[in-house]
């Protein structure tokens, strides 16, 4: 089993250094949340993590979840865990006071569910899914219903789940069939709702399950489609567990990874109905939706940071203790620990270099969504929406591959070991695996990104953005930054003609522009992470120069920078031909004559 | 679950048109091997593969092996399939008909391979490691130990493994602690061995096991290694099955994937000492192993050429059948068949694509290896060995990298489902998991290939490789064909580049030479690949042009050879600055001060 330990330095860089938070506590409503007080809840965060989560993650795992006549079973110790967990206050961190949240900033959350997903994805899945009901109740739900189950579930005594795919409806929406039919001052649903993660378990005595379904008369497609609030258990209006509303958990799935969590197939009026509530308008149910799409996408992407993260961590405890072979630079014969070997530290490199720009990444974003909900300037406000709107589909999809990725790596520097569970190793890629298909596949990111946030607004975001890495000017005469900035100018101009070229290309063949969507997601990752890295490399060097702090930390961010700068910033040329001279085979091919 | 069907037509196409059959079977002892004769041993193969080894593949996988008491049990209907596998002769395939083989090119052989791994990767394990104890026992057994031996383990009635790793002694066999100890006219072994593929199981009613051990008076290291033949039940002189040796099984892993096949711990001599019979001379075991390991690693680089393919099949029939979304060129909202959405076709081409390269790969090199076995002019012998040696490496890690990148790719295809096990999908990334670490990792295949096979001689073969590459000069009147042609240009160059450099850098900075050794092994198989794929193209062109056979398969090759060119070749330039500018970060790395 493998232990882990919160990267707190690493976290306090990014939070103070590169994501500013001394900026986000600046905003209306966040005063409370000074350096100090953030870095204190990170530091306990990670105490639960370690001491709580993370021992149960592999336990978890193997033992996976059971099913008995639609009762789900969790794996041993965790309905103990989350105890532990809601009563330190930990599911209200981002919510508001008033309904006994924490008030703190997105960008402390995002820092804090990092650590929760590195100790125990499957664990920390709950938690997310009643966030995001939690959000959509915050926005959309009436009084009286935010009354009623907003309190409980910020406290997290009650949970929440997201109950959107049916089996011919997953991506797309607009085949969905559930049903739900007024009553008097609630609606009764049916229909069966799939892949419903946490949909039915033991750990809280209520499950409050936001399901989408369509009214008799509602229009076809996406804009028929309303959002329903439908508790496992009804509540009398003492606010105390009233009957059971007519919904089941089916089964269960047996899947690749992420074994701890249950994600149910769920049943809806199968006798007389669900009990539902509607929340927001009827036929408005997407557009609800969209309200926590980008912090369901941030935290998703977040998955990728902190998988990565964990993987590296045991990959590199390995690669110190592991003894096989000897050096090839030294005249000794004598082995030596794994770590010496050239190969095994550009595997390990490749891993911390990603994790750091996927951390750097993700964490700038929510300090964004931060900006964008509190800034009392109009323009400022607008600016940072744009840049969380465009950069969200690539926190998801470009963090989400680095962690399918970096578990993938860490698997290779364990060798045979890898391959054996008890190792644990392996689990992370399990786990990883699925962040890059839930919440929206990253090819479906890519094609949102292209179409909806770069070629829509005519790249004006994106123009914006890159006028902003163009800023960063670092001093030259340092060889580091020297290449990294050569690197990172050549990446902006291929990114300027990536951009250029699908704007130009998707009005008049569209194939052609998504069959480069990926590729492009990817670019403008590499671009945006290889700025984020610089600057690090920047700081670290002046720290360093200023003879402040950990000198290793410091010399090792410059390092991981320099690496994403030859290793990763160095694709940009290759990843913007294959967008702009890569489509003819992709769109010529035709596999249904095969 | 997922069907597999034979690539019969793609098969073909590579043994004859890529490979060079038709040189192959003029060879000396491979005259009856005629075309014809070729094509009805595949088919047969894929039949045998589809009916009764592709059925097992999925319920091997959930059921698993079992242990008790030192007993093995298969999962069900594996045991029988054996049966049926070894009465239709397909384990001797490659064999020498004196010992009861078919006598057929390893080309062939190669081929059938492929179809078996396809159809079930875990079970034709059992075959490939009897097939490297007959090697190492036909090149370096006794008279003696071939008459008990050779004839049972060609029908497979017995079968064969290979005991080289132990716990501290993975890559590093220099750090070997198995003991052997001279007992008249054999050996006492006595040492725990882990890692052993169908260690154990209850297929045959004999198990020889391939063992590395030290004498008392050897020298360290690597050169006090010697190998010696352990039979689970020693041969009586009449050849029946005489007493248990003092061996057993252990334990067997939980593993990642290929679950229906046992991996053994085994536990040599508790009691009085295992008796083992020498094979080859005493302290030569590593160089006996030599004889089995270009064929052992081009097998495992097929096993990633195999589960690209099934993979790819899968994904390829759930994308013609699951409708969702509609289709952006168009202006029907009806939502259409997923293969008609651009990143999907991208996604199934870059599984195609370099799945045929990969499988041209591994063919030729096959072909190269009957050459270099078969060929009665030495130079010509001398030349294709050379070839064999320099691209085993490639194929083992390339392929097997690909493998895992196809299967991968195969989940995200499926989205949702892609993560149930039920679907069959994640099984195939699971199985193909292990083939870049087992057989010496991909890692260490880089480190052989940039320091035997390049540095060592500089760059002769490799060399000589290249000239052979340059003489492909297409009709570039055709656009594909000028683009493909163009493309690997630039690629040829940058492989020279990237090989003098390597040349250069490798006696005066080592660690940074090794730190682009992976780089550099993925630069030669893209260049490599691009060349056959660029054949393959030419060839279907002249077959259109022509009007010869299938237009439709014709015209998928050029789109794939195209693909091929533009996503794959395109990061020639790229890896090669990875390799020449990109060790600075690596060898300045400092994990132990972290």
């Amino acid at each position: 089993m493998s232990a882990y330990t919160a990267p707190v330095e690493d976290i306090r860089f990014v939070l103070n250094e590169i994501a500013g938070l001394g900026d986000v506590v600046g905003l209306p409503g966040y005063e409370d949340a000074t350096p100090d007080l953030v870095e204190a809840v990170v530091k306990e965060a990670g105490k639960l993590a370690s001491d709580v989560l993370a021992p149960l993650n592999q336990s978890g795992d193997q033992e996976g979840c059971l099913i008995d006549n639609g009762v789900v079973r969790t794996p041993k110790g965790n309905r103990e865990a989350y105890q532990q967990f809601i009563e330190g206050g930990w599911n209200g961190i981002p919510f508001e006071p008033e309904f006994g949240g924490q008030g703190l900033p997105w960008l402390v959350s995002t820092a804090i569910s990092e650590i929760w997903n590195s100790a125990n994805m499957a664990f920390s899945l709950c938690p997310l899914l009643t966030q995001g009901s939690i959000e959509l109740l915050g926005a959309h739900g009436s009084d009286g219903l935010k009354a009623t189950y907003l309190e409980k579930m910020i406290e997290g005594t009650w949970t929440g789940t997201m109950n959107l795919t049916e089996p011919q409806a997953g991506t797309d929406l607009a085949r969905l069939r559930s049903k739900a039919v007024r009553e008097g001052d609630h609606y009764r649903i049916s229909g069966q709702k799939i892949f419903i993660t946490y949909g039915e378990h033991d750990w809280t005595e209520n499950i409050i399950h936001m399901v989408l379904a369509r009214l008799p008369d509602a229009p076809p497609g996406v804009k028929g489609i309303s959002l329903f609030l439908v508790p496992k258990f009804l509540v009398n209006d003492d606010g105390s567990r009233g009957d059971r509303n007519d919904l089941r958990c089916v089964s269960i799935e047996h899947k690749l990874g992420i074994n701890a969590s249950p994600t149910a197939v769920m049943s809806y009026g199968d006798d007389k109905g669900a009990i539902g509530y509607l929340v927001g308008e009827e036929n408005e149910g997407i557009k609800c939706m969209f309200t926590m799409m980008n912090n369901a996408r941030l935290a998703v992407g977040l998955e990728g940071v902190a998988i990565a993260e964990r993987a590296y961590q045991q990959a590199r405890d390995y690669a110190l203790e592991r003894v096989q072979s000897r050096d090839a630079a030294s005249d000794s014969p004598e082995s030596v620990t794994i770590i010496h070997h050239p190969d095994i530290k550009r595997m390990l490199l490749s891993m911390k270099a990603r994790t750091e720009a996927a951390r750097a990444l993700a964490y700038s974003t929510a300090a964004y969504l931060d900006t964008a909900k509190r800034h009392p300037d109009a323009e400022e406000k607008a600016r940072a929406q744009a840049l969380v709107d465009l950069l969200i589909p690539v926190v998801k999809a470009w963090s989400t591959d680095i962690g399918i990725d970096a578990a993938n790596i860490g698997v290779q520097v364990h060798g045979g070991m890898g391959y054996i569970e008890e190792t644990g190793a392996a689990q992370h890629l399990r786990d990883a695996r699925i962040a890059s298909i839930y919440e929206g596949t990253n090819g479906i990111q890519a094609i949102d990104l292209v179409g909806r946030k770069i070629v829509r607004e005519k790249g004006q975001t994106v123009a914006a953005l890159i006028e902003k890495i163009r800023r960063f000017q670092p001093d030259t005469s340092n060889e580091d930054l020297a290449v990294i900035s050569r690197r990172l100018d050549t990446g902006i101009s291929n990114l300027e003609q990536a951009t250029k070229w699908m704007i130009d290309t998707y009005p008049k063949d569209v194939d052609a522009a998504l069959a480069g969507a990926t590729s492009y997601l990817n670019l403008l990752g590499t671009i945006v992470g290889g700025w984020m890295m610089g600057r690090s490399a920047e700081i670290a060097l002046n720290k360093l120069e200023a003879g402040v702090g950990d000198p290793e930390f410091y010399k090792a961010k410059i390092v991981s920078a320099r690496f994403f700068a030859d290793q990763v910033l160095v694709e940009a040329p290759t990843t913007c031909e294959k967008i702009i001279s890569g489509a003819t085979s992709i769109t010529a091919s035709n596999f249904a004559a095969l």
